[in-house]
């Protein structure tokens, strides 16, 4: 991957990373038990190549651990819940720690009723949704997951952020051919796209975004300034209310469902945004689902059908310029080969970062 | 809605073509409640304003029963099940009876598991995916609803047909407020437009289709001629792979989990469209989920949380040019409103295909 990045980067072995990480949550207080799981959901998003959400969060979650801002030894309470389903308050513990956590419950549930269904409260950021899915599909189940965020969406025809990126993942397990892992927010694209043309200096393209005023713009800091992304399918015209209705749907099966905050009043991942004035719940919210698939069809028999699917899929006839259609989760499979035996590269602001939370700490990064 | 629609067309009380629609069914050997559930079914969809989906398609319907392609008499089998799972075999039924029948039996497993799922096969084109969750908002349930459909649309970068317009359903239940039901397919821009401005001879939007190159077009008759609709994003920059996983996620959770058909396989819903050389499965196939809401929260509490969530979007600042962000249904819930008074419209086309089955079958229409 370096070969063509010209971005100035640092390459860690992956391991490397995963070790600095744990050490620091557990510098916070938190168990070893859940450092290592906090530690490996960033890994993870590292090794798949999401780089926005791995390491280079690290900083933050460890800002709002030392503001206080997040309980690192959480003590997660049952709501309610059914035979198929638990309503979870994750005690304000970190989302890497609360997420894992509740999706195992639904796995665990889904092991006995044949799905498991779980909306969690009083949490925060969990990393990537496709981290549970993965987790998932180890045990033969078709896993979901969605999480609610920060507001940065305006509704279709709304000239204000209402609605977090609010992503939505599931995956289905193949045998000789990979599992199907889609993992996509509910928006036409990701903020992080929008503070990188910022930094270049680059317009962005038509449907991504609004400004201040709910005018279409393609200059990113009109954007950041008080604008507003744009949900899937930016228009009207080109179905900008379906998008809308996703992450409608995501924010209320995470957020309303569980006692969590929703929509404009879903507090801040960062140290640094602003707070919503009013609270109408605890946290953030994720929701999780896990369907057992021989409570469906026997499992050996599903995966070939996958098998099948992939290749038919595969063989679609490619668009002029193109190669043919990608799977989904083909480019994070990919990237997890390449990382998993080349290390992790890692931007210098990230690096610097880093080598700030190890001055401070006394954990050696290199 | 007739004052503004320059469209010659005639209208009828709800009731009366509710009623017209029962006696064709029965006319081929349904049960009486079987015809009326189908009835029903198509009847809603007129109802709230979906013209594409209520008594337009009967003639489709009619011609697939009359040609002995369609099971009058299905016997729905269960193919394996769980506390909150089940696997059916729909027996090639209507899907307008299969689908209300599969979608009770992932009701009923709500009732005692806290939630049901159920996956079918062996059906047929199931009407509005809406229909279902509107049922289950009447027991205080979160109903989901999906099915795939004969294939229209190319996956991103894909040059041809391969995945259905695949709907998704979920509804939501306000208490002062209105429900929330969303109801969309998964691609750009719905078939029945395309049809439209190829009547009207007029250019379709950027992003909706491409012709059978695969390149992107503006011509209505060059998608129909070999082309495809654009998944939901419609090209990679504004997030067009979103759209084709959320078609996949749709296609496999109801074709390949069921054991129909699905992709470029999914048999066609009209008797003049071309039957897929290759079967992979039975039928085409849907999904059901039913989420009892108090197995999460108390449902009161619940829809007064809904009440604050829509009056929460309704008070979005307006983008400029527009009235603000709708709530999802609120069109649907509109013209429910408008037709149940002043009667469904229906366009004389689909007036001459009533009267010719209603001269074929002797029942009045009028």
């Amino acid at each position: 991957m370096e070969d063509t990045d010209p971005v100035d980067t640092r390459t860690y072995p992956a391991e490397h990373l995963r070790d600095f990480t744990r050490r620091v949550f557990e510098h916070f207080q938190l168990s070893e038990e859940d450092a290592s799981l906090a530690a490996g959901v960033l890994s993870r998003s590292d090794l798949r190549g999401i780089d926005s959400h791995g390491v280079a969060r690290l900083i933050t979650y460890y800002d709002m651990l030392a503001a206080g801002r997040i309980n690192p030894r959480p003590k997660i309470r049952t709501l309610r819940e059914s035979a198929s389903t638990a309503t979870l308050d994750g005690d304000n513990g970190l989302g890497l720690v609360v997420g894992p956590r509740a999706n195992q419950t639904a796995i665990h549930k889904a092991n006995f009723a044949g799905t498991g269904w779980v909306s969690v409260c009083n949490t925060n950021h969990y990393g990537i949704a496709g981290y549970y899915v993965l987790e998932a599909l180890k045990q033969d189940i078709i896993g979901w997951s969605m999480t609610n965020t920060t507001s940065l969406v305006a509704p279709l025809w709304g000239a204000e952020r209402m609605l977090g990126t609010n992503p939505l993942a599931i995956g289905f397990p193949g045998n000789e051919e990979p599992d199907i892992v889609i993992d996509m927010a509910t928006c036409a694209a990701a903020y992080g796209k929008i503070e990188i043309a910022t930094r270049l200096g680059e317009a962005i393209p038509n449907g991504w975004a609004i400004d201040a005023e709910g005018r279409e713009t393609d200059d990113a800091g009109a954007m950041i300034e008080g604008g507003a992304l744009l949900p899937l399918g930016s228009r009207r015209e080109q179905g900008g209310h379906k998008g809308y209705c996703l992450a409608v749907m995501v924010d209320v099966l995470s957020g309303v469902l569980s006692g969590a905050n929703w929509g404009p009043f879903a507090p801040p991942f960062a140290l640094q945004q602003k707070i919503p004035e009013r609270s109408v719940g605890k946290g953030i919210g994720h929701f999780f689902g896990a369907m057992k698939i021989d409570s469906f069809v026997d499992p050996d028999e599903f995966k070939s059908r996958i098998d099948e699917y992939v290749r038919t899929l595969r063989g679609t006839k490619p668009a002029p310029g193109s190669d043919g259609p990608l799977l989904p989760g083909d480019p994070e499979r990919e990237a997890e080969v390449i990382r998993a035996a080349q290390g992790i590269p890692l931007v210098m602001p990230v690096v610097e970062d880093l080598r700030k939370i190890s001055r401070e700490t006394g954990f050696a990064l290199e």
